[in-house]
């Protein structure tokens, strides 16, 4: 029972998803918060919450989940959730201009997690992966090929590029939400494309120290070895299907 | 010429694409930008000077365009650089509540517009069109017949639920970046898929009175009669390809 918590999350139940990355910013602030969705049913949880809120009124509606509730306000959209949070429990810089830099790299990320998304969902988003497989294959060639190397090469350039980050934030000096969704979207990527991601990862010193010191922040340990953490799942972003993950020991496949 | 500009814009000098929401603050809020690779080739301008932003030196590196310059700031990601230069210029509202809300609707539409580009590259990004055109079928089926429309049906929603609005803004009383790409969008969308977009524009007299105040901001008419303007084009997020825009006019198709 968590309903005196100043904050309310909104999002399914059974798999971590763009939730996540929510999550880890409201554990990392220490911010008291109801997983409303994650009650019991009986207690009002269950996807049946998600879907109430999402047609509930006051505020201005979202599409789709993520939401969060905090008195009258009501927002969507993962980055700008992160970013909402992090401004208000010190996780990214007061100044307007690191703010947007802030916003760019979570962007990108979140183009980066639609894209993972999309190995498994490349034509028809409402249906299951299973009527989609072939076109899956051909989507996830690319990915795993091109497009995830591409996108880990460039956060690791960003994080090198970072004259204060000791070798282990992104942006600035100290730890920001960039870095919490980095560290998830660095597991995610591991947990779904093992091969892609070993073949790239000697490439990427600064995005692994990153990831350990995320890991090792006392907060964050604390959550994933609690009840409240929900682990990857072939429900989620980040999904481990070994066809997807095909790529050739000696280089790029043919 | 306009290298005194306070503003460098940075993006493919061939297609609207993500750089016309750009573009749109810029130009009504009547601020003096250097399109840079709209430029003669002689003169820095071309597909290469975009190239060249991407790898220079100096701020945080972007990943992609467009890349908008102004003295030591360098920003990328279409929503974040609309969001910043309309804080700047008067096209958003001043309390960060309604900076996250605005934030909230232009991801949002920045989704539409991702789903509307992926309906010609459904999974092969970095390859032309006729290489996925099976794939691209299967992929706008469900975009023209389920995601164009839930889309739309929702910022209606948002619109009509926006009791300032005078049934034309999807914020707060005045004009802000989001009624600027909702509008580039409305365009787009009957552009690529005139079918589709009239088997549900009347469902959507808000955002058509949206659309027709937009374009009839003297700086946005004159924009877009200038040369300054690129109209949409086979080259763009939205592409004119007839057999993706497959409605059955009896409702779904099968």
């Amino acid at each position: 029972m968590a309903v005196d918590a100043p904050y309310s999350l909104y999002y399914w139940p059974s798999l971590p998803g763009r939730g996540e990355f929510v999550r880890l910013v409201l554990e990392q602030a220490g911010a008291p918060y109801d997983d409303v969705a994650r009650r019991p049913k009986e207690d009002g949880g269950g996807s049946g919450a998600v879907m109430a809120q999402l047609s509930a009124p006051g505020g201005l509606r979202p599409l789709a989940p993520p939401v969060l509730v905090h008195g009258t306000v009501r927002l969507a959209q993962m980055p700008n959730i992160c970013a909402w949070l992090a401004a208000r429990h010190g996780l990214v810089p007061d100044q307007e201009d690191a703010r947007a830099e802030a916003m760019q790299l979570q962007l990108t990320l979140a183009d980066l997690v639609a894209e993972a998304h999309d190995t498994h969902h490349p034509v028809v988003k409402g249906d299951y992966y299973e009527v989609q497989k072939s076109e899956a294959r051909r989507y996830a060639k690319q990915f795993v090929e091109q497009r995830l190397p591409k996108f880990l090469r460039y956060f690791e350039a960003v994080l090198q590029a970072n004259a204060e980050g000791q070798g282990r934030h992104l942006l600035g000096s100290s730890l920001t939400y960039v870095d919490l969704s980095m560290n998830q979207v660095l597991h995610g990527l591991e947990y779904a494309f093992p091969r892609a991601f070993a073949r790239v990862v000697g490439e990427l010193p600064g995005l692994v120290a990153l990831r350990e010191h995320v890991d090792g922040l006392p907060r964050i340990s604390a959550y994933r070895a609690s009840p409240r953490y929900l682990p990857f799942n072939e429900s989620g972003i980040f999904r481990r299907y070994p066809e997807l993950d095909a790529v050739d020991d000696d280089g790029p496949a043919a």
